[in-house]
């Protein structure tokens, strides 16, 4: 196939699908022809491609007719009504919203991770959750170095994880603080706006949240290792772009901070910002536009025996959701799976 | 003494002295007279107190001479050398600042948790670190119960916890990147408007930070138990007033989340707040003003037999600091050891 490719990204229109478009074009993916997809609202409207423009088209049952390959970005049910007729066309599909995550016919990849899990697919690939991603290419050298046992994660995330109009919303909500005028809240239940909200997704029987769920269920699965026990706690702030994390990992062989910078600066997609003498470790404002996942902070954590410390910081709607998307659709034509 | 007692407030014109002013006026404290000093630089500056206002000293050698009680919140070197000058004059100094908190001789007080340690003070007591107590508030009848035996914690931390400049940086920040400017960083070293700072306080030899090992230290001192195990990742975050705190305990006996609720429910100073179906958690923005500390997102952490998960928040310059100084000195008087 190669540069026979028809892609369709449906969901083009938000941020989500803007991001990757811009990044088919960034990283020149071998496609014949780019096809903006969105619902009715959407259709008509121009978006930039490859020094020229692309008319969003509606999503409808027969778009994927002639399309090789779909990047979806256009929330679950979305995901599970058109995924499957576009599997029927003999597209694939890599979607991600959390629709299809959790199948275990659906491999979730990120491919520095586990790009094995792509082989065998049936049409349908998942995206990980966007905090799981950033997390998962940290764990996985420690993981294959000393074994992991535990993760407690904490995160602080980005308002552009929950899309545009949370973007705004934080936006509006400073404006109209600084103008001593109430603040408006309709993405979030209360102001984002300086404060910490310990509540992203809807929380479920366990009193814990999706967004804590998805990075328990989809760190195993990713992981391909069920002895990896994960709790989290997630937390947006406000922050434009870049999601950080505090991550406490216990391990079954000791690994010092020193071997942990060495390991995980070998791995791909995986940059070590780590040196506290010169005030340098990752922040959410140098990570954002960036295409890799920055950790510092490594250190031992003295409250048990084989334990680390680490700061993890990427931008969400990059290797969080667009990239990471991309990066599956490039490995699956590396392996031939497409 | 009660209603005899001459009562002198330490760095009255900064962020923490002039809540320490208007805690104790609030509570009527039993003073006959109230000072007020400062350095050189801020004497005869007026502070509003008791519906009338009273003139900054300058803090000086014999400032004590005739005070009963002192409440430092002045910095670590002005305690270092005026605490002891102090309890020279027989003045009993409540102390602020991080000088004296681990000094054997020193007893370091939430009244609620470990009033009985201000039992043969020898002149001064430390008020501890504002992340360690309300976290503290929050672990004692949790380990009055089932004994914890690790706590892992990750903060959100206000930038009023800084000093009032902190505040400000914060606010010009916003501003500036509103109207396309370049953001100014003097307190802090990078932007902390819509950015998260995994740096509070000096990195030390083991590339934590003070802030990390204060609440590593200072939770076993208050606790005291020397059994329970604390690592702590310690985070600024653009929020103005109130620290948040992410909080993973591992007990030796299990407890349930619903038990959790009701031993926390019973102690003093806490306030459960924790309904996820009607959207109840504690926030910052809410705990701003308050005396309590609030904690929810109480559940059962699945990654090890006994554990819990929880977030607490509380108004890091009211019960993190004036508050808990003016409570241990009424602690003192009820004690009868002022």
């Amino acid at each position: 196939m190669g540069h026979d490719l028809v892609v369709a990204v449906a969901g083009a229109t938000g941020a989500v699908g803007r991001e990757m478009l811009k990044i088919l074009e960034e990283r020149s993916f071998p496609a014949a022809e780019v096809r903006a997809l969105a619902s009715s609202r959407s259709a008509g409207q121009k978006l930039p491609y490859g020094g020229g423009e692309i008319t969003v088209r509606e999503l409808a049952d027969d778009s994927f007719e002639d399309v090789d390959l779909a990047l979806f970005s256009a929330g679950g049910a979305t995901s599970k009504e058109y995924a499957p007729k576009a599997v029927q066309s003999n597209c694939v599909v890599v979607d991600n919203s959390s629709a299809w995550r959790m199948d275990p016919e659906v491999p979730l990849v990120v491919p520095e991770v586990n790009a094995q899990d792509l082989k065998g697919h049936k049409g349908i690939i998942a995206n990980p959750n966007c905090s799981t991603i950033q997390m998962v290419l940290v764990l996985k050298p420690i993981h294959d170095e000393a074994t992991i046992r535990r993760v407690v994660v904490s995160t602080y995330q980005a308002v552009s994880g929950s899309g545009q109009k949370a973007v705004q919303e934080l936006e509006s909500q400073v404006r109209a603080l600084f103008n001593m005028q109430e603040p408006e809240c309709s993405v979030y239940p209360y102001q984002i706006a300086f404060n910490c909200l310990p509540h992203i997704d809807a929380f479920g029987q366990n009193d814990y949240t999706g967004e804590e769920m998805k990075m328990i269920n989809e760190t195993v699965k990713i992981m391909g290792d069920d002895q990896i026990r994960v709790t989290a706690t997630t937390v947006r702030v406000p922050v434009f772009y870049g999601h950080s994390e505090s991550v406490n990992v216990e391990t079954v062989r000791k690994l010092k901070a020193q071997e942990a910078r060495a390991i995980l600066s070998q791995f791909p997609g995986v940059r070590v910002l780590d040196n506290p003498g010169e005030t340098i470790y990752p922040l959410a404002i140098h990570a954002a536009g960036q295409d890799e996942t920055f950790v510092g902070r490594i250190r031992e954590d003295e409250s048990i025996e084989n334990g680390l410390n680490m700061w993890i910081v990427a931008d969400n709607i990059r290797k969080g959701a667009a990239l990471n998307t991309v990066q599956i659709a490039e490995t699956l034509l590396e392996m031939k799976l497409l």
